[in-house]
This record gives C-alpha cells, structure tokens and sequence, in this order.
C-alpha cells in the first residue's frame, strides 16, 4: 500500500500538488472570503433591523452604487446616505419590528464577490398606520478594500 | 539625456518594471476585460432586440440566475430558458421596434465582472393593442469561463 501511494505519488505529482494548492486556495482564499462574507450578511442584516443608518453606511464603498425601483440610480455612498436620512425623515415614528434577510449563490473571484438575498420586513408605520409586511430579493456585488473589508459595492432591489 | 533616463532606470528598475508590469496588466488583463465586455453588452442587446431566445441564452452561464421583479428567482439556465419561452409564447405576435442598453460602472476583478445597464424598450404588441414603451435598469454580474468567454451569471431588473 505504502510503496502504491509513494508510486501515485512520484507518477503524478502535478496532480498531487495542484490538488493541495486547490485545497489551499479554498481554505485560506475563497473559504476564508465566504465566511468574511457572512459575518457581512450579519451585520448588513442587524444594521437594517436596527434601522441604523450610520451602521448600514459604514458597509458601503465609497463608490458603490443602489439601484432601487422607479427610483433613479444612486452613484456614490454620498447620494445613497442622503437617500436613506430622506427615508428615514419620512418614516419617523416607524419602527422595524421584523427583518430577516437569506443570502445564497456566493461567488468569488479575488477581490469581487456576488450573492443574492431573500428579505421579508415587518415596519409598525406609528400613528395608527396598518404595519409594513413587505418581501423582496435583492442582488449584492461586494468588494474587499485594501484593509481587507468586505464593503457593499452594488446594491439592487425588486419585490419577491 | 541618455545618461539621466539610463540613470533612473538604473536607480529605479523596481518602478520601471512595476510599471511597465503594470501596463502590461491594464493592456492584457482588465483592459481586454472591458473590450470583451462591451463585445458581450453588444451581442445581449443584438439578441434582445431581435427577440432571438437562442442567441440570448447562449449568453448564459449554466449557474446563471435571472432576478425578475414579482418573479420566483429563476435559477440555472434551464429555468431561464422555460421562462423565456412562456413570454414569448404569451407574446406571439409581438415585435421589439426599439431596444437600447447603455452600461456603466465595469467592475473586474479575475473571471468575475458586474456592470450595470439602463434599457429602453418599444415592442409593438399587435393585434390593436396599445405598444409596451419600458424603461428599466439591470445589474448584471459576468464571470468568464475556461473558453476566455464572458457569460451572464446574475441578472436583477427593476423599473427606472
């Protein structure tokens, strides 16, 4: 057995180390970003449910971009900000009472990575309003700064 | 002059040859990425405006996932194929009279790639009915395959 395996061993050994190099790549690159990325999910996720905008800004590139329904496109973190403080003065008195959001379809390469997301949002609009109950599915394009953050580079949005 | 340039380039040859590797980069790596990527934007708009689902789908990657506004997720190509062919099943008859897609913001990162699009459409539905006039804007996420061609990965439309 033992003279088996050093023979497969000395017969194919690009196999061999292209084998542990794929191992290596997986568990020190693209393993290591899908779990960076879930850590991103959670945060992304606990920032909307908090309605917190300043945490949900903090995930973003300074050159992202969200794209929203009948909403025109908004280039830069700047004018994605000034969109959610107009959002949040319009909503004052609401509060989020339910968010969950699941992410699936991860793919990476280097620096760049996709997923897309199920949401389903419960808001209490206050003021004797009937509550919020909406689902939608949004598709995220991230992208890993030079100090190794996962930031949120493209942002689309349509109904489930 | 002579002596001053083979000066610098003696005393700086890491930055000469970062830089010239860094060309090097731009000219065969990303730049060609844009130019093919352009190519790819040309070919889906070609195959929209024509209503040509072959010509689209071979756009596709297997894995591919289209997004659609009050749409289940549709997810690998045979999913996207089906759909396609109900809607133009539901739209016998009609004829595209005008499509136009301007993308913006190439994002590339190795085989992965996103841009998004802002589409204009007139089709001409027959049969007296009124023509659809729509305008939408798309994220798409690109990923290039072993063959050194680009497909679409993901798709998301909402309204503009």
């Amino acid at each position: 057995m033992v003279r088996t395996s050093f023979l497969a061993l000395w017969l194919f050994p690009t196999i061999f180390f292209s084998d542990a190099s794929l191992l290596g790549q997986t568990a020190m690159g693209a393993g290591n970003a899908r779990g960076e990325i879930e850590e991103f999910n959670r945060r992304l996720e606990e920032a909307t449910r908090r309605m917190d905008n300043g945490a949900t800004m903090a995930l973003w590139a300074e050159d992202g971009i969200s794209l929203l329904p009948s909403t025109k496109p908004m280039v830069g973190k700047a004018a994605i900000a000034a969109f959610m403080d107009r959002v949040m003065g319009d909503l004052a008195g609401a509060k989020m009472e339910r968010f969950e959001m699941e992410c699936s379809g991860v793919e990476v390469a280097g620096e760049m990575a996709s997923e897309w997301c199920r949401e389903h949002q419960v808001v209490q609009m206050g003021g004797g309003k009937a509550p919020f109950d909406g689902r939608g599915k949004m598709l995220l394009v991230l992208r890993r700064g030079g100090d190794g953050k996962w930031k949120l580079l493209r942002e689309m949005w349509n109904a489930e």
